[in-house]
């Protein structure tokens, strides 16, 4: 298991595994400011619905320490609030970034205006690490749950990066194949290599590789094939954004790996924690999806791969219906479908936060 | 249109365009030998089954026109189907590689043992010229078929290339765009950049850019996307191979573009000549798939992309069954299903040579 931290709060400054130099370079970068923040979410320096939730909420502390002590509340809840909205801007599929930020001034909002600003500042600095503290244990009790789906299965094929490195340290849809390690149960994984920018060559190769995991690399075109020849026994991926029907935003290749599970009659999940969940949309269609730049595609390498001057279609994010997903993996319950009516009764349950 | 000459033979050598170096250097390579032309094959540099088939005929008689005229007929025929096993090893999938030696080797088993040597090489370099004067024949009336079928369409979708590099001069799924250019229907094109040697973003976007018909360059993980949001009227692509019951062996990732076409009920049509048939094989299952290096993958822009000494998977093709195919556009007539009934009717009226 990856005994990497994704990020950590170091010494007045936050410390991430730079993950634009993976797999080549295992570099760590240090974050001052709320608009390095904003730069190493923008640029994926940091990325994974989950860990951009905990860089947002440390994002959001940093840009708000060095207002003065004197000043008065509503002068402070400005600055915050100003300072949230430039940080959710940095990327606008994941819903995680938004909801720690919202949890971060509905903190403020609940606190008595008696209190000192150097007080509500210590609070928000305590309410980052324990948003920190907290994705550790979700993703274990993800991984506890996932693992109780997934134990009869043997090999399994995920695309993107929904591992330890997109969250703090152990991953969503890989926290069940560490689970599983820990239990002696080895899962082989086919890895998509997630073009454009090879978060599954780059990152999940490289965590797996270094966590003893059996894997196999393909291109995310090869997916159907594997399904089609019945090497893979289920798919389980990441989720970015999830809608109040079930309809699931993440990586953009995660829809075509759906269709080709369904065609074969192979299990295909996703594994969240509820932060993911945005009961406020109804289905996918209503999910807002990034566009990057042209170049990733074009020139991702370093190298141009594609004439000059054409025009390139890049969404970083795709839709994959609820009908073709078997369940959906949290911290607290394995959701199945009609996902209308079983998360309605997650949320009644007041576990969505 | 391309004016652009793929293959040409030229001064008691072959020229043909130098394709691994697209989209940044339109190179010229001259090949003198049958060796030189087996590498040139087996990396690439002449790819796209029809022109395969076109390299492989003068590859042959490269590699018998030194074998002295004095030889015996059994002595230049062992040489003649020594070279033609060598030459159809450099790639297992395309056919019409096959089809081509199998051509000019019948064409001597056919000849009178009183013909010196002499004329034998003769006819077999006219045999040659006449396979690449066909070509031209043959991608025109697929686009004549084509664009009859796709007249009332506007965006279309393909991936990989069949387009004037991979043929001839004029394509195979591109010929009905060149020759609605010609008509004045100009058509949209949606290109898959094809993953892992990019045949789409390097080849595909380059001829149609230099042809004037515009287009978009997707990854092949968002064809699903694209589908789904109603952005494409139809698919087309070329083929590698088709089996006797219809089902088609293409470029890997073509199977995964199928399956979203179905999901989304847009048509799926492959355009290839009828040297492209092997009704020598039942069905998809007893293509047999090319396997390529790993290094495709891991370092295929010059830049190492995922972790060293791992495991991966690379198929060259996948196997796209008959089920998910609206129609095949030959060069003789559209052929729609039921295949094993139409593709028999078309073996039985000697169509195939």
């Amino acid at each position: 298991m990856a005994p990497l931290k994704t990020i950590e709060w170091t010494e007045g400054k936050i410390r991430i595994v730079d993950q634009t130099q993976l797999p080549l370079y295992l570099t760590f970068t240090f974050i001052n400011t709320a608009e390095e923040m904003f730069w190493a979410i923008k640029t994926l320096k940091v990325r994974g619905a989950p860990a951009i939730g905990v860089a947002a909420a440390f994002g959001l502390y940093l840009g708000i320490r060095n207002v003065p002590d004197s000043s008065s509340f509503d002068f402070f809840t400005e600055c915050l609030q100003k300072t949230a909205g430039y940080i959710a801007s940095s990327r606008p599929t994941a819903i995680n970034l938004k909801w720690a930020l919202d949890r971060m001034q509905s903190l403020v909002r609940s606190t008595k205006t008696t209190s000192s600003i150097e007080q509500i500042k210590t609070m928000l600095l305590e309410e980052a690490k324990r948003i920190l503290a907290e994705d550790n244990h979700i993703c274990r009790a993800i991984g506890e749950h996932g693992f109780a789906v997934l134990k009869e299965h043997t090999t399994l094929l995920t695309h993107c990066n929904a591992g330890g490195l997109a969250t703090v340290e152990y991953g969503t849809a890989l926290a069940p194949v560490y689970i599983g390690k820990e239990k002696g149960k080895i899962f082989h994984l086919y890895v998509d290599e997630t073009r454009p920018l090879l978060q599954g060559s780059r990152i999940t190769a490289f965590e797996l590789k270094e966590a003893g995991i059996p894997l196999t690399l393909i291109c995310d075109s090869m997916a159907a094939t594997v399904i089609a020849q019945g090497k893979i026994d289920a798919v389980i991926v990441g989720a970015d954004r999830i809608a109040a029907n079930g309809d699931v935003a993440n990586k953009i290749g995660t829809y075509s790996v759906a269709l080709a599970a369904k065609a074969h009659a192979i299990p295909f999940y996703v594994a969240a924690p509820l932060s993911t969940f945005d009961i406020t949309v109804k289905n996918g269609k209503e999910i807002p999806i990034e566009e990057r730049p042209a170049e990733e595609i074009t020139k991702a390498f370093g190298r141009q791969t594609a004439p000059s001057d054409i025009s390139v279609y890049n969404p970083s994010f795709d839709i994959t219906p609820h009908e073709l997903i078997t369940a959906i993996i949290t911290e607290k319950r394995v959701i199945y479908p009609p996902y209308e009516k079983t998360i309605s009764e997650v949320t009644a349950a007041g576990l969505l936060i």
